[in-house]
This record gives structure tokens, sequence and C-alpha cells, in this order.
């Protein structure tokens, strides 16, 4: 796994390169448009997912989990975490549910889709600002959960500071918490735990 | 109003019997049952609400408003701040409506007490850990929201910050957030919108 | 309502062309004059305030009220936040009275305008570096006072802490706290509170 | 689950006499002697767990599962954090592994007792000062890895913050974090992994 | 100048006797009334100020200053810093004004007392909670205004920091700030004006 | 006064052009060199420091006084402070006396300078890092001291906290602090004192 | 070493009889009177420092360095945290040299001792308030400096972090910071350099 | 020695031109490659560290040490700081041996190196995120470590705090921290200690 941010184009490039004379999955986050031209240059079927900002590179290609893992978003603005996070799981083999723009101002929206996020065996949820919907959905699904604060948001949010409090003291059992925008994170947690 | 909290018994004593010289209202927030014995021997009317550590005299008695503020709150342990605000707004002459342990943790609860939380006028919502049951509230309830950060918690809760900074970035529209563990504060806020 | 920063101007425009094709009222923050222009070529009557940064589109007259929401700025770099306000609550059907630059390093300024804010039935106050002008408000006026930090300042300013913190724990009664820089939120709650 | 932190004797009683008239499992945490001794008036059969300060109250006997949680902590004053956990893990029918004072500073202890860690389905790490535990634990084990934060240090470890913030920002991957010292939280997740 | 927070009884009296043998006056901060008793017992002439927490030993009389130094609090808990301030002030040789309860939540009582706080050279602001009555009185008098923020408040207050940021980024010019609670520090720079 | 960050070249030129047409001096800070151009094309006689970054037109010369403002520095990342501090005192009318670079990390240039920094009646110590040269200074010279923190460092600097803190907790009496990198506010309380 | 902070009698105890079954010196730090008293009744050659609260078993006895490390504080408060370090160093057979109290603000006391410091190997410098010792002790002395925030002061100190910013940013080169109050810590990496 | 971060091109070439008529050796740090390039120009004998942002001019050459400073690295991302850590320990004189890429979460990389770093006589450790080697290294080899948070990584890690945190907390013996990405301030005290 690569994590792009601070470094240049040409030592994605190194890497990647380096890293196709194995023969293991490659994953880049944080990628841009730019790092995904170059790569793609080095290798035939690169997957690049520009909201998720991610590279990925699949050389040994596994049925999916007949599980699934949910990830749910409050926002749009949450949608490049939770590709991230999505990208991540199924280059790791895991059939994937996405759920977005359930956040808790609109229950309704949640509820209607609760039904789909109980049938997986563990559920991602990304939220910025206050993140309640970790709460909220912890309090509704007896699953494991996955909460990743986003910086979605502005002023006494400070980049996802009261998200990332908001989920750690969560009312509600069954929620581990990871770093803020930490999609890629977020999903090799949740890809262990699908596939014990 | 006396905020007892730093002050003496003898202050406390001193205070209201030069305040029963006049004629106005007198409440008194913080109180130990101490301060409260003290001034029931000032005076034959007061008012002691152990829970919410509150001392009322009321004298200039009226008839409650016709419309009501919902006082909610999300566990046990957040009914000290949630009684200083109910005395409060009972001496300032509103219908105070209670509706207690409805955390985001167990969301049925709440959606059971929703018809009469919209019933009211202005709804006051306490709540710590990550106070999420603002942003719910104000989701499902069109009702101006005053939201009370509690500092019910430990940890990253430090002493109320998560909950502060949850309401304070609530993705729900109409809240107005006051200071942690002030129920008075909201109840004042509560009672000027209910009697305009 | 849309929340422009953090989004593309294309992302903009999809947005505010699916909201054309329902009937409600329509109004998007922190817009740039670039997505001002884009949303101009879909609708024949947009209202950009470029001070505001808001663009709105009113598609429901109906008459504002008779009471007013008086929105009160400490200095002129304040302004920005309560166009935000104002033209929020404009769209909301409310009358919106600005009385600005009545910071209280200028007493007499303030003094000046009490009058036409005491006639108001709710207030708005946007005030950067300490804040003050809500205790101060708050302290001659008996209405409701929904206070707005904003980010105007430097140094230990901290982004807008120093006026929110002085915002909460204002000596004043009757004061509700909303997000930094968030003239939206406390238009929303100010004309909840002045319809009611 | 009755959180004893800041509630009284009395009310610690009321609440699990009222349980007990339910048929479910009942634990308390943060209990301090003085609560065991009443609550064990009220049953014949409460495990008290003197260090763990839990009470807890079996009324549904299970098997054990097969596999196990394994508890790993740093030192000997994380202990109180890990036996909340082990109890917890207990008490919701999950095998438990305790292994003790296997911090960093010393690695070899640690890699002394890597295959019994390696056998448990998901580990719990408890750690306080850096909580550098955590990442060494998830870099040499591929199980889902709860870390528990805790208080234990002094100065620039803030009350946990240090190695909370050490936990969440982990160059490891597979790490899921709860709460400062909220050992109960980390098992009841635990539980939910190991059960699926 | 002898702080005694944090020492013992005996340290206090071994300082005192010590000073004792030299001539120069003597000051204690943070005095219990347990320190002025065994201090008393060592000198004939030892003025104690049990609000202010300050002990006394002028040994060198001198007429106070014609100046005079204002001390001007918000609230009544705002005057054990205020005293501390008034007798380190008058050791040192100057004349003092009290100005009490002048908070900007009641502004008239500030301006019923604006004329005597202009005929000072210099004034020392003593504020909790927001502190806004620095910006005030530094808008209202053309003085140097030494503010000190008290630890008068509670939550988002944070032991005085609320007013302490709110000092710092007062709107208002002329205003230097002292650490939380120092009324002692405070008095030093006033006095060095005041006498210049 | 005219605090330039943030305002448009338009609005500085405005702002500019209203004072013209009263009589009082004018002083802008933070100010780009475009917006110096920008003004003097509308007055003859506009004095622009470049490294301060201030703007001053007078238009009431008189005679600067006997005693003078020492303004001193840490190092040279502090001028631009302190140059802010020399144009407003100077603007005051004030004699001003610049001792630069005599940062405590060589403590000999600062003894060297000892006897010019005791001559002046108030002394304003600009320093950054940890800001360290306040408490010497203080401890050095019987004078008022106004703190500047500067935003000087990195790191654990904070912006500006480090050199914050430790101004405000300095050990030495007689220091009075203002907002990070406020030396027209520092300037603004040296002046009052050096006139009164 | 027995970090006794947050430990029982009987656990201090039982420790120290576990580790006199070995060898090898032992050091406890952070105890109390009482757990003095307990240990000494296991051994007859405790040394126990009241005010360094250390408790140490010297078993291995050996000639002390010829070089010395020197311990210099801020003032008698810095004191305990001193003695710490001295204990440490001297278990572990360093020579230490005390200067006590000569704290920035009476920069003479400190000139005064500058030959005994310079005459050291290594430097340990605890100060609390701005904690400016460190930066002027290794600005005049070109000797590794190893520097202890301690967590003397009050307000803006909070509990010794004003110090400990301070010293990070200390813009003198050479100095290396352990944790607030920790003079253990600091023995032990003094010591280590000492004997290199 | 040269900072150069805030410094304009200019700035930095008049200082060096300014120290080449000394005959010291010239250290410039966070140097772009255009200030490479101007100081090029002014010295035929300039050693550039391109990742290591250094600029270096040796002037009087010196045999090595025999001794070694080891600089040991978590990732590739904390190289910058440990090239400006190599090249300022290189031109004051010391043998340097880097170890790259050894961060905990591949403890098998770290104890393939541990003889190498063993050793050493002083050991740099620079490490971002949680910075958990500084613990492990110090656990593992006897001898001084310098510890420099570095700023990599995002979120909870607040700039290089987290690991600044866990440095300062960590629970091993001997370390000493310096600032964040400070890797010339390391260089000076473990240079001191190398050349002791």
């Amino acid at each position: 796994m690569i994590y792009c941010a601070g470094k240049t184009l040409d030592q994605v490039r190194t890497i990647v390169a380096a890293l196709l004379e194995g023969s293991s999955d490659i994953l880049a986050t944080r990628a841009t448009p730019e790092m995904a031209e170059a790569v793609m240059a080095l290798h035939p079927a690169v997957r690049y997912n520009i909201l998720g900002r991610t590279l990925a590179i699949s050389r040994n290609p596994r049925a999916l989990t007949e599980t699934a893992i949910a990830i749910v978003t409050a926002g749009t603005s949450d949608q490049p975490v939770a590709e991230e996070a999505a990208e991540t799981a199924l280059l790791f083999g895991n059939r994937v549910e996405r759920i977005h723009d359930v956040g808790v101002a609109g229950l309704h929206r949640l509820l209607a889709r609760l039904e789909q996020i109980r049938q997986a065996r563990v559920v991602i949820v990304a939220a910025g600002m206050e993140g309640a919907l970790a709460s909220v959905v912890a309090g509704l699904v007896a699953r494991p959960v996955i909460a990743v604060p986003t910086s979605v948001g502005y002023g006494a949010n400070f980049n996802g500071l009261s998200a990332l409090l908001g989920m750690l003291t969560s009312c509600a059992g069954g929620v581990g918490v990871v770093n803020i925008d930490n999609g890629y994170g977020a999903a090799c947690l949740a890809s262990m735990i699908n596939q014990l």
C-alpha cells in the first residue's frame, strides 16, 4: 500500500514500478489524476477511482466474499473517504454495499435502508460534522461498526476533531474508531473481521 | 439568580436575605442541601430540587403558559442538568414536559415519545458523551432546539467538550447551543422563546 | 440548501439543476462568483450576494413577516457572515434589519442603535475577536439572541475559538450559540423563532 | 449494563434491583467495594472483580466460545482496564486469554508470548503512556486489534490523550480504537467479532 | 514576595522569618488563614486580607501616590483576584479605587461608575467567564488597561481560558494581559505605570 | 487604524479615501506593496514600511516625546512585528529605540545593550519560539514591559502559542502581554504609558 | 524502578519484597512517607528523600564518576523534581552538583554559578512557569542540556504545558526535553551520557 | 546556521555572503533549490542535499569521529528530517550511520539492523504518526536516544503532535525529545554527546 500524499509523481512511479516486479496486489491512496496517468503507463490494468483518489492493481483475482461490508455515509462530502474504503475492501476480496446520504438530520432515509445494512457482516460508517451517524447505526444494528470520522465541516469541527471525539465517546456499544479520513484503515479492519 | 458554586453557606444566606427584602422571584443554582436548609430558615415557601440542586422562591405566582417547553435527556446522568432547566422554566411561568432517557443508542424510545415532543413550542435537549441526541431531535422536530451539552462521560469526553463540539457542528438546522451543564441558561432562552 | 465549500463547479451545477426540477426554494452558501454565473445560466431569477457568498432562488414568494430579525455586527469584517444570515432569513420570509459596525470598543455606536434592535423579535449577533458584543447586546435587549462567532481575528483568536468560547460563557442570559461563521444556521434558528 | 461512576450507592442498588426483576445478565462497571457489598445483599451469586471494579450477575450460563479474545497489557497499571474488559467478555460468553506486562520497552517479553496471542481470534490491547504496544502487536499479529488507551501516565500524557492519539495514528493496519479506559467498550466490540 | 500555594505552613513560616531579618516589605499571596496565624506570631503588624488571601508586612511606610489605580471587577466572584491586586498595589504605595460588580450584562452599573474610573491613572480589570469587561472599559477609558482573566466560570470557560483568549483578542486598544487569576502581577505592572 | 488582512485592494483604497476627508492621522497595518501603491496615489505623503507592512499618513505633526519606547527583538524574524510597533509608536508621537537580535541564546548581546534599554520609559519585547526574552528583560530592567509573542517558529510553537504561554507565565514581574504578532496593540499600550 | 503514584502501600511493599530477592539496585519514585516506612521494614539500608519522594536501595556500591551531572533549578518549587533526578543519578553512580534558585528573573544568581555549571559533563535544567532557564543555560554552557519542564505554576501554565512547549521550541541548540516533572527520566538520560 | 523558512532568496544570499567573510562553517536548513543555486554562485564548494533541504559550506575540514551517530527512521517520509540531521552531524565532524524504513509495523526490519544501531554512540530516531519507534529502539539499545517527532501523518496526528506526545511519554528510559521536524536540533545534541 502506498500513501501518496506528500510524495512526488516520480516517487510514486518508482515505488509502483518496484512493486510491479513482485506479484502482490498494489493499492495507492490519495493519488492525483496525474499519478493515475503515470501509473497507467506502467501496467495494463489499473483501476483509478477519481472520487476516492485510489489506484488499485489487482493481480491475484479471487471470488468476493459472500458476506458483505456495508459502507454507510452521512452526506455526499463523505464519499471520498467511503470510496477509499470501498476500493480497499474490494481489492482485499470483500463484497461491498454502499449506502449513501443517510445522515441523522433525515432519519427516515436511514431507516429506509436499515434492512440492507443489517445484512452486512460488518459496517463502516463515514461521517463528518458531529459524526452522530455512528452512534445511531450502532444502536440499530447488532454488528461491529468501524467508525471513520471525516474532516467534512468547518469552525468548531476543527478538521474532524468533533466527529472523532463524538465517535470515541459514542453512547452505543460495539464501535471501533480509526483516524480522521482513514478510509483505508477502516477497510483493513473491516476486511479482517469479514474474513475471519 | 444566584450561582452558588464557589460561594460559602454564609454568602448564600446573606444574598438571599438581601433579595428577600425586594419582591422578585429568587432562583439559586448548584445549591447544596446545607444551603437549602439555611435558606428554608429564611422563608416559609422554598422549593428545593435535590437532583437539580436548585432553590426557588416564587413570590409572583402566575398561570403557566399554555404552550410547553419540552426538556429531553439522553440518559439518567443528564437529569441534574435537565432539572436545573425545568425549575428555571417553571419559575419563569412555563409549562414543562420532561422526556427522559431517550438517547440515540435506543432510537425506539425516542420515536415513541416523538408526538409529545412535537407538541412543545421549543425543545431543550440535554445530552453528554457525543451529544448526538440534539441532531436527531432537530432532524425530527420543526421547533427551535436549545442544546445543552452535559459533562457526562469520561476520557475523550474531556468534561463535556465532545458533546459541545458535536452540538455546535450539528448537521441539523435550528439548533442553538449553551455552555456545558448550563441548564439555567437553556431555560432562560427557551422561556424567552416560549413567551414571545 | 447547498453548502458549496469543497464542491466543484460541476457538482454545484448538477445539484441545482436537480433541485430545479422540484418546486422548493433553493439556497446555496459559500458560493463563488463562478458558481453564481453557472447557476444563473440555469434559471432566470437568481439572487447572488457577493459579500455573503449566497445564491438564492425563490420560487414561492410570500409576504415578509411583520416582526423583524435584527442582524447586528461588530465590524465590517463580520459582514460576510451577516449577509449569509440575512439572505437565509429573507428567503425564509423574514423581515431583516441590519445594524452594522457597533462593536463594543465604540459603545456609543451601539447605544445609538439600541431602539432599533429592541424592536426586533429576535436578534442575531455576529462578532469575531473576543465576541463581547453578544454579551453586551443580551444585557441590553430582552429578546432571544442568536450568537454567531466569526473567524475574524488572528493569533490567540485561533480561527474563531476565542469568540466561540466567549459567547458560550457569556455572563448574560438568553444567548444561544451556533458554529463559527455559521450565518446560515443562525438564520434558520432565528427564522423558526420569528415565525412561531 | 450500569456505569456506576457518578452514581450513589442507593441509585446502583435501585437499578440492580429493578434489573433483577427481569432475567438478563447484569454488568456494572466502575463499582466500588461498597457498591459490591450492597449488590451482594440482593442476589446470591454476584461476581466482584476488585481490580477491574466490575460486578457481574450471570443468569444465562452458556458454554464459552472455542476461540478466544486475547487481552494484552503494557504494564501492571493497565490491569484495571484489562480486567474490566475481561469480565465483560466472560459475561458475554467468550474465552479470554490474559497476557500481562509486555510493554514495548522490554520487547523480549512480548515476543515470548507471541504464539499465544496469535491463537486468539481478536486481540484487545490496553496501554497507557505512549500506547506503542497497539502498533507493535498489530504489526506482528494478523488479527483485528481493539486498542484501549489507558489514562496511565502523567504530564504530557494528558490523562490518556498521548496513548489515544498514538493508537489513532498507528502505522500498523487493522486497529480500531475505543475511548480512554473503556475496557467495557473494547470487550463489546471484541465479543461481537469473536462470535460472528 | 512569597507565592504560598503548594508550600507547607513550615516553609512559609521559615521564609517569612528569614525575610524579617532584612528590612524590606513582605507580601505573601494565596495564604491560608493558618499561614496567616503562623506569620502573625512572628511580627506585630501583619495585615491579612481573608478574601484576597494576602499577607502584607509593611516596614517602610510611605505616602500613597496622588494618582490612583482603579481596580474594576465584573462580579463578586472576581473579588479575591481584585483584592490580591489591591493589597499588592497598596503595599507598593499606590492609592487604590475599587469598583465592583460592573459586568457587561448590566451596562448601566458600569456607566454609573465611569467618571470614577476615568480619574484613575491606570485601570486593572478582573473578569471571568467571557471577560468582555476589559474590552468595554478600554473602549470607554483612555488609560492603560491591565486585564486579569479570572478562573470564574465553568464548562467552556476551561478554568479561565475563555476570558484569557477574549482579553488577548480584545477589539479595543491599550490592553495588556497577565496570567489567569494573577492579581499580584497585574498590580506590579500597574504600580510601575502609576509611579512612572 | 485599518487592519488590511482579509481586505481587498478596493476596500483599502475606499476606506483610506474616506478617512482622508477627515483630518486625523491614518495607519494601516498588514498592508501589501500593492495596497501601498494604491494609497500613494491618493495622498502625497504616505510612509510605507515594507518590513512592517504599515502605511502611515501623518497630518498632525508634533514633536516626539523626550522619553523613548525601546523595541527589543530576539531575532531578525521578529522584525516585521517590531516594525509594526515602531511605526505605530512614531505616528503617535513617541521617540523609539530599536534594539535587535538580542535573543537569550546569546546573552552577551543583550547585556551589551542593557544600558540603552534601561533609559527607555517603557519596553516592548517581541520574541517568537519560547519567548524567553520577555522574562529576561523584565528581570533586568525596572520598567513596564509589553510582551508581544510572535508566530516565529514551527512544530511545538503552534503558530506562536509557545511564546504566548511563556510570556503569560513569566517568572518576572511587570509584564503585560498582547496578542500574537500584535505589534500595533503593543505600541498603543506603550504609547499611552509613555505619554502619561 | 517502581513508579509509586497510583499504587497502594501493599503493592509497593510486594514489588519491593520481590525485587529484594534479586540483587539489583532498587529505586522507587513518587513514594509517600508511609511507603518509605513500609519499605524500611523490609531492608536495613533504605535511603528516603522526602523532598524528592524517592526510595533508593543501593546494593552494588561503586565509586562515583569523576565527571559530574549538574542539576540546575529555577526556583524552590522545582526542587522535588530536581531531587528525584539527583537520587536517580546518584544511585546510577554519578557525581551530582546541585545549583538551586537561579531562575532568569534574577540573572545575576545564574551568572554567579556559571563556572560551576560549566565544569559538569552534562546539565539537567528543571524549571516551571515559562521554563526560560533551559534556553539561557544552553546558550551559556556548551554541554548537553536535559530540560525537565515542571508543573510549577498556575493558569496559562496548564500544569506544565507552557514550560514544556517553551523548552521544545528553545532558540538555543543542544537541548533534549523529557516529560513534565520527569526527574527520573532526565537522570537516566544524563547518566547514560555522563558514563559514555 | 541559517533557518531559511520565511526568508527571501535575497535575505539568504545576503546572510551567506556576510558569513563567507568570516571563516566558520555555514549551514542553512529548509533551503529551496533556488536558494541553493543562489548560494552556489557565491562559493565554489557548496553541498546541497535536496531531500534534507540543507546547504552546507565546510571550510574547516576535520577527520570524522570514530564513533558514529545512528540516524534511524520509521518510513521514507521521515527521510527529509533524517537528512537534515545527517548533514548537520557531518558538518560538525561526526560519522553517521543511516538506518531507514524500520518502523514498528514491520518489526523484523528493525531487528535485522539492531547490531548496527547498537554500535553507534548515540542514536537519533525520526518518526511520525504515533512515533512508537523511539520507545522500541530505546528499549533495545542502551544508548542515549534523541527522538525527533516528524509531522508525517494526517488527522489525529495534528501535524506531529501525536508523535511528540508519544515520545515525551515513552515507557522506555534514556530518551530526550526535540521539536517536531527539528533534525538540526537533534544533530546538535547528538554531536555534543558523541564528541564528549
